[in-house]
């Protein structure tokens, strides 16, 4: 019996899996373990790894067989997957190779330069190549739409956050903005009022890993299928069946490293634990940007900075960095809960952070819809940064408009998701504290299965089978709703 | 103007080049970093990269470029490099997949079942798999053989060893024979005299792991374009631009991680120091298996065991693990000198290992050209075993004929080149002292430069450009000659 169309396409996505799974390993490499000069040739080989996974995307048969696997009798399931597969074949196959072409290389371009212009805060020499990564996104952006029917800047949005609108974005940030600032004020006044005890380091390098170490395991991270490392910028990589994450270190300070740990930990269990049957397939991964950050948030802002889940924790920090005034469950919870409007998003806490985010949306979505152009960006950015935080980016480009990699190659859209994920963890707490009153007892004792079972089943195992708001109304009984994220704000910071 | 066929080989073995940079790094990967669960997926992506690089070598156009190639007007050089493409298409193209696929299906199976069967000194057990793997290895040298002209064994051999023949092993071998037994028997007599102070651990593994990198810098190890890690197994793997040596570590012994150390830094120098100008393609990469081994040895036996330069690391010795008695250079010497006849291969001295060599060598011959059977290896092992070492192996099939890899999986023609490596770092280091009489009080003074410019300039910049026979003799003034090995062996352990 010769195989199906759908048959066919699981053949190919499989392939592409395997390579995928090449890409993302020396990846991991290139950040983790690489010597300098092996880069040039790390580079190259990446490099023709991409061309052969876009030659695989693009193929003309792939085309064929796509629609007529829609034309075959598949089960939902199928159905399901030949969706996603369809979005991955769009994602490579709806720009001309030219503009993808003239993108990396104006992406690139900027990237690079940005590295030493910021640094000098240079806004004039930064502009001239700022530009022209501005054009190729917008033209993007254009011709996406044109399949989409969605404005430009939604069409590079759905890269990352596939069915979202500016229209619901347009909602959720407009709620946020009405309520936030103001929390922010009555936050800082109220932790001004507060004593908190400073940790003092040095904390012992081995010592910060060991602990991490314990933490995640705590966390039910899976050892046997992933490791712990060190990289300048932590992220979560690797494959499903082998997840690499990293972070880093300083003697002086052990909570940083700490709390990223818990973070890319929240990122690793979500890939740990797609399903095995699917995983090699588009509907198998993650769902979207918005969702992975919504991992790494649960755990990270719901469950790590929750006090109960700092008690528990005591007793190892106190083990691995020895005692001091400053490790106690309500101190710690003081430590990793301090608002301070400031400069820079990477750095930002969590009640300012959104601010942040929602300052990056209305710029870039009006960038990218051309109603503001890249020489306006330093006057809205310091202006918007006044009214949301109170915070002066005059003139101090670096600080300000210049800080993010994201619009340096061209990736606009993106930022959204870290908020949309914010919002996310919120909500699914919101329905765990439904379902288990006395959440924060269990969390303080250490039970922490029924987050994990709960996070396994409507959101690990689920992957890429629903889309976006069907995922979020199954696991939770409704859209998003940004009233659990101010619930959950104010009963942290106010109560 | 279109590309010449050459071009256009030159841009295909780029790209293969490219491929097997990720094959190297995924390897190194699955060796030193993967954690288990890993390996199963790691395993399926690998396969697609071979399926990929076997399908670049053997795709029809392939055959047709390097057809064109040669009647086009090529410079010498060029020719060289058509020479060596020609060689690594001839080697994927003359068997058919079939036999391919059986081959690594009956090696597979015969390995995987060998790690259990060994252990049990189950000699019948894995007699039934290693028939197949017998008689899929004699159709494969039969088939080379019809377009090589050599015999079935040679035609394997030289896929390590590329233009060896047996008429000049059995040349070689029969020389080492007739003085190897008695040189063995007059060394242990004079050992049996001597008194040896042994090192007494604990050794830190930081320790041991710090004393290696401060002596892989002084053996000129290129830190910015490799690593030192930990294998099971320690051997040289990566790519020229990022070489990767491990070694493993026990903390009752520093001696043999150090040397293990000194052995693959060997062959980590000759891949860091390829010609950059063709090291990616086949005529810029290691001449062969045996001139590899030579550098390796060269830096382990020639220079490594030598007791000036032992003089010169026993202060790092000291520095890193603390002073004892056993650390004087003399007594160093010894240690690393010691002759044991003893069952395995891998934990042989210098004297004692070729032995084990020519022993295996003559087996594996008689067995792919006929002559013997696989039932008929025991006692041909036993014989050899008795009478070139003087070791009882009756019945002790798991230190006996069961001890190693290279026949479960097939690698017949393989083992040949330790013994021409040892022989050729032999040559070299004699051709050296004749232009450096004062070659020891160098050494032993730190001045390696010599040893490294001269090997530099005859080994590893020349690469595959020359064939084995040429570079040894544009290297030393003549072709491989046991001479050097013997008077070698002879000053280090009768002197």
């Amino acid at each position: 019996m010769p195989a199906t169309a759908y048959q066919q396409l699981v053949t190919i996505f499989t392939r592409l899996y395997r390579y995928e799974h090449l890409a993302a390993m020396v990846g991991w490499d290139q950040a983790v373990m690489m010597p300098p000069e092996g880069n040039e040739a790390r580079g190259a080989a990446m490099a023709e790894l991409d061309v052969l996974m876009h030659r695989t995307l693009t193929d003309a048969t792939l085309a064929e067989l796509l629609a007529a696997a829609s034309r075959e009798p598949l089960s939902d399931a199928e159905q399901a997957s030949l969706r996603e597969m369809q979005r991955q074949w769009q994602l490579a196959n709806l720009l001309p190779a030219s503009l993808i072409e003239a993108k990396a290389l104006a992406g690139s371009k900027c990237s690079h330069a940005w590295r030493t212009q910021r640094a000098n805060n240079d806004w004039d020499g930064f502009l001239a190549n700022f530009r022209s990564v501005v054009s190729l996104a917008r033209e993007e952006g254009i011709l996406l739409s044109h399949q989409t029917g969605l404005s430009p800047y939604e069409s590079l949005l759905n890269k990352y956050e596939p069915g979202m609108t500016c229209a619901e974005l347009d909602r959720i940030f407009a709620d946020v903005k009405s309520w936030l600032p103001e929390l922010i004020q009555q936050a800082m006044a109220k932790q001004a009022t507060e004593t908190r005890i400073t940790a003092t380091g040095p904390f012992a390098i081995e010592a910060q890993r060991a602990l991490g170490v314990e933490v995640m395991a705590l966390l039910g991270f899976n050892f046997a299928a992933g490791r712990l490392d060190v990289s300048h910028h932590p992220f979560c990589g690797g494959v499903a069946e082998d997840v690499r994450i990293t972070t880093r270190y300083t003697e002086a300070d052990f909570s940083q490293s700490l709390m990223g740990i818990v973070h890319e930990t929240g990122h690793a269990r979500y890939e740990q634990n797609l399903p095995h049957a699917t995983r090699h397939l588009p509907v198998g991964r993650a769902r979207s940007m918005g969702i992975h950050e919504s991992q790494s948030l649960a755990f990270e802002m719901q469950l790590g900075r929750n006090p109960a889940f700092l008690a528990l924790i005591t007793p190892l920090i106190e083990q691995h960095l020895g005692p001091q005034a400053a490790f106690t469950a309500a101190n710690l919870a003081q430590i990793y809960t301090q608002v301070q409007p400031d400069f820079i998003r990477v750095d930002a806490d969590e009640l300012t952070y959104p601010a942040h985010v929602i300052l990056r949306y209305e710029i870039e979505r009006a960038l990218i819809n051309g109603e503001i152009e890249p020489d306006d960006v330093p006057a809205l950015w310091d202006q918007k940064m006044q009214a949301y935080l109170g915070v002066d980016t005059t003139g101090n480009f670096k600080n300000g408009c210049m800080q993010d990699i994201h619009w340096t190659d061209g990736s606009f859209g993106y930022f959204p998701s870290y908020t949309l994920g914010a919002m996310y963890a919120a909500q699914y707490f919101a329905t765990l504290r439904r379902l288990y009153p006395d959440l924060d007892q269990r969390i303080a004792e250490g039970d922490l299965a029924p987050i994990f079972t709960w996070l396994n089943t409507h959101i690990w195992q689920q992957a890429s089978h629903l889309n976006t708001d069907e995922l979020i109304r199954s696991a939770t009984g409704e859209s998003l709703n940004p009233r659990y994220f101010r619930q959950h704000l104010a009963q942290r910071y106010l109560a």
